[in-house]
């Protein structure tokens, strides 16, 4: 797709914003409400789906409908949804779920817009922090209470000095888990079950690595947006794009998202 | 010790909030900045201490001089002080400097105040989402930029519908780690990395289970004033006084709590 616009690239900033504010109001009175429940998406797995969930995108989706009607939907809970402009909303209203239910402000609303080569903007909202990291077409910053900052991703280079972020220590499959615990076992430190939010974390130059599987891709997308404008690298465990979600691997360099790659990848 | 006159439980009261405000103050400026550096305390396990986490403690330390001299001091960067009055201020400028050094706001200060029988007064406080979480002495309250609200554990009784918390995957040792294993194979949901906040989130109604081990008394003895205040049950995997730290249980209720110990406690 040819550059956009700098009107145009106002215009996707602004609706993100929007966006992300149609979908906190919806989704802050649900958060930490004493009589919230949850459905079981998948049978027999753990995957809370909430009216919050619902809600937001209906939100987001009626604010695209009214503003950018020409451009398609891809979104968590109400699936896809043809444009003619070139130009895609991925929208996951409440990524973490599981934190989200559990109380910790580890969850997010991400919102991405996409042309054929990938993300060009992303959004991670953190409503109850009031703290969000959007990044592409020239924005790279957080805003939050205590100021607007900067994302940087910042210079670690080897494993021994890097701190790794994943949300489950299971990872994905006895395999997928095998290749994390590789890299693991080089890193500094090691932290779990930070959600969305540890892809913020890194663009915001506080850890170095995340490496999760089994994503989707509106679970990916904004933050591919936001770390690589913040200097960082998403990409598969492959080396390749990560924007339709499974395997992922982001880093804050390129020699650090090489040295994890190959112990991802090395012989059991 | 005898009950505390309502003139002296307001004083504590009111001196912990002044420590409270004072250890947030000093620690905040440090959270998230860019050259923040960390020594090793234990030499060859990573266990950060941070300018942040000594001079919030001398910060706190120099209120109690001031103001309570007659009490003892237990904290972790500058060891113990003793008292004449029976009480004791138990201090963790920093619990959960792991989460502090990668950004995430999971980390606490920590305040207790102690006498014979245990834990009177404890204040949990994450001065960056300024939420204190105060319980004790007639209080058991989070006060937050949203609102302040009461605290009040929920009323999970099985471990099938509990929401289990702990800091790290490996718990402590092997063994322990194979007894918290018993217990989240049995409960609804389990999620890492929250340090001190997981506590905070049980008083709230939020989790319903925190267990850990090879804590200190001052990673927990705040947490048992404000879990026990807002109707919650803290013990060690006997059933025994948690107040010296060791291993820790902590539930929402008598049922909750004694099904999680027979797991923990069951035969390999």
């Amino acid at each position: 797709m040819a550059a956009l616009s700098e009107e145009l690239a106002h215009e996707l900033i602004e609706i993100a914003h929007a966006l992300a504010d149609a979908a906190g109001k919806v989704i802050l009175p649900y958060f930490r409400a004493p009589d919230l429940t949850s459905d079981n998406k998948l049978a027999g797995g753990f995957d809370p789906v909430t009216a919050a969930d619902r809600e937001a995108e209906q939100a987001m989706r009626a604010v695209l409908a009214a503003r950018r009607p020409q451009d398609g939907i891809l979104g968590e809970e109400f699936g896809a949804l043809a444009g003619s402009s070139g130009l895609t909303w991925v929208l996951d209203p409440i990524d973490g779920t599981r934190g989200f239910i559990s109380g910790t402000p580890t969850w997010g609303v991400l919102i991405a817009v996409s042309d054929d080569t990938g993300p060009i903007l992303g959004v991670i909202d953190q409503p109850y922090m009031a703290e969000r990291f959007i990044g592409g077409l020239g924005q790279a910053r957080c805003i939050a209470p205590r100021g607007t900052s900067p994302l940087a991703a910042r210079q670690t280079r080897t494993l021994d000095q890097a701190i790794l972020f994943t949300t489950f220590p299971e990872v994905g499959t006895a395999e997928e888990a095998a290749a994390f615990r590789r890299v693991a076992g080089q890193a500094r430190l090691t932290r779990y079950g930070m959600d969305c939010y540890a892809y913020a974390l890194l663009a915001a130059g506080q850890v170095d690595l995340v490496i999760e599987a089994g994503l989707n891709p509106y679970d990916i997308q904004a933050p591919i947006a936001v770390i690589e404008a913040a200097g960082g690298i998403v990409t598969d465990w492959q080396g390749g794009k990560a924007h339709d979600g499974g395997q992922v691997l982001a880093a804050a360099t390129p020699a650090l998202h090489a040295q994890a790659m190959d112990f991802l990848n090395a012989a059991g």
